[in-house]
């Protein structure tokens, strides 16, 4: 049995997503810059992307900018709203658990001589509204939250710190990154005073090179790649035609048949958490509740080290993830979990399991069976 | 008759590259950072991709940086070399003739005080080696010239360039757009002294939304996008697996048949050209020889608006290009057409025609029959 449980790792591309990419591919392959028809046919599936996503936002075609991945939506969220703004203050509030993507862009800033406020989450990690209060100052040009954590699924209180934002300092703007959370939550930035959303293609069954950046309208930013002026200047570069017009799709049908879909999601981990509880030496990390996400499980197995189990469960074909997956092989500890504040045998002995609407309770019966039967032996192993 | 003449806007994208991507999409959909096998066999499609790249450039794998596009690839480069040289110096040399890839991106390092120098080109758009010695300083960090210029199709002196530079100050970079000019010419960037060069997928029966950026062993950059350290630290964000597969295979294929393929396009548009100047009104830019790209042929018929003679040609199925096609539907005044010297009445009446190795001698007879057709009628309706 073939179980893949690393969803929020990247996603196996849907058949309707590879139709419309083939056809932009092959048949109307033009350059949407280009002036003759061939251009006018790729630009309508640019246009066509647009109109779906703005569906799923709430917002309007014009504040969708296109990218070439979750990275750089929130690179060109952060660095690109930190240059235009700048001269109003140079001070920006972040969390601890936030995905390199914002984490270490957020360094780079650092070096540029910005100052950067890391928030604390608790234990199961959430940012303290208090705290956030407390550091937005009259130079704070920026606060930046994810909307879901990428490896423990703790949903951040997005609608309360927009509003406690916009009420401290209307000036300060509001990124946020939702690569974990657009599709599995309903999100409507203007509702939650979000000036910035970043979304990925390849978490939601579409393709891998592409993303898009919602940017309230009137937000100003600076483009941090230069050229020939495509996306009113944003982001320059010829658009990946079939990229955007398969992760528009993408869009479209993630939020089809959404209620049914998500609540299949939050049984299935009910299931499984239930079932996974069942299993001595196993805890669950952050909230085992409807409050977290419906699609990530954090689970430690102290004395057996994530690497261990991860090759374990792969040879019985089962596939999760050793910290995020996001962080190019290299297996340091992550810093969600420190942050939640995970023992030392925790850190070094947990593994993200992360589902899609596609998975299934034989996936997750055979799983739990598998891990009832191999973590005794990996324990025991370990402790020889 | 159907006949696409805007090959070096963007390209058919071939049945074997479409193949590769699904496979990559559907199959192996895995994400390379994960440390199972699903992340490992996406890993081995960038691993043959190199290799196959590689194979074509004499470099070495690990010499090859996947980005978006050959905007990303062209900004990696210069703001990556200049960020990390700046130290050494803050002169810069290019021409006036780039692509706005490379020509924006010098306007934004001088808006960070860095000093560029702006090569003129002669009336076929070649630089004269003179003035680049002339212009090479000891704090000059980097020169960036394209191979081939994607409006005229004029060809740089690139190895000659290589030496001169490197003999001048061992220390200074060599970067060349190489967009236009991969799979025409054989590029070996050892042997012609190159450190950096940007390839775009598009423009070779490639995906758009993928390129590559070759950068010479031992070479600083620093990354313009920040996030999980992929591509050693240069490029983060989750590759693009499909459209990198999906590159590597274009590049393996374009230099299949190189020889006879590129002969086909010389004799194509020696015949191009010999029926055009048959044709009253209708002039060629630049080097009507084999010293040009074999692909690009840039036509004059004053009297007659670019945009006028490319909708004409459009409701005949002949796509041509007025401009670049590379700057967003903005038809600008040529900043290559001005520096070579065009009359105005010329550069207002220019369009380019742009082939592949898959266009025919009947579609140049169709489209200079066409040509000969239209031109009387549209110059004696403009000048009543």
């Amino acid at each position: 049995m073939q179980v893949y449980l690393d969803n929020s790792a990247t996603t196996k591309v849907s058949p309707g997503v590879v139709e419309i990419m083939t056809k932009a591919m092959t048949e109307d392959y033009g350059n949407p810059s280009s002036l003759h028809n061939m251009g006018l046919y790729a630009e309508n599936y640019i246009k066509k992307a647009k109109e779906q996503i703005a569906k799923t936002l709430h917002c309007e075609e014009k504040e969708l900018l296109f990218t070439s991945c979750g990275t750089e939506s929130d690179n060109l969220a952060i660095i690109g709203s930190a240059m235009a703004y700048q001269r109003s203050g140079k001070h920006i509030i972040t969390t601890k658990i936030e995905h390199p993507a914002v984490g270490s862009t957020m360094k780079y800033l650092e070096e540029l001589g910005f100052e950067v406020t890391y928030l604390d989450v608790d234990q199961d990690g959430i940012i303290d509204l208090k705290q956030l209060e407390d550091a937005i100052r009259e130079d704070t040009i920026l606060v930046s939250v994810m909307y879901v954590n990428n490896e423990i699924g703790a949903v951040e209180p997005i609608a309360k710190i927009g509003a406690l934002i916009k009420e401290k300092n209307p000036a300060t703007l509001f990124h946020v990154d939702a690569i974990q959370a657009y599709g599995k939550f309903r999100i409507y930035p203007k509702q939650d005073k979000i000036d910035l959303l970043a979304v990925s293609g390849h978490k939601i069954h579409g393709p891998k090179g592409v993303g898009f950046l919602y940017v309230k309208d009137k937000t100003k930013l600076k483009p941090i790649i230069h050229g020939g002026g495509h996306q009113r200047g944003l982001r320059s570069g010829t658009e990946n035609v079939p990229g955007v017009a398969g992760l528009g799709q993408a869009c479209e049908d993630i939020y089809k048949n959404f209620d049914e879909n998500i609540q299949k999601m939050y049984d299935l981990r009910d299931y499984f958490i239930g079932r996974l509880q069942e299993i001595e030496g196993v805890s669950v990390n952050g909230k085992t509740t409807h409050e977290n996400a419906p699609h990530i499980i954090s689970v430690s197995v102290p004395g057996v080290r994530s690497e261990v189990l991860l090759h374990t469960l792969e040879e019985k074909g089962i596939y999760v993830s050793a910290g995020s997956a996001c962080s190019s092989n290299k297996p340091a500890i992550s810093a969600t979990l420190k942050a939640i504040g995970l023992s030392k045998d925790k850190l070094e002995s947990t593994v993200r399991i992360s589902m899609c609407e596609n998975n299934t309770k034989e996936e997750v019966d055979y799983t739990c069976d598998v891990l009832k039967e191999v973590i005794p032996v990996l324990t025991r192993f370990v402790r020889r």
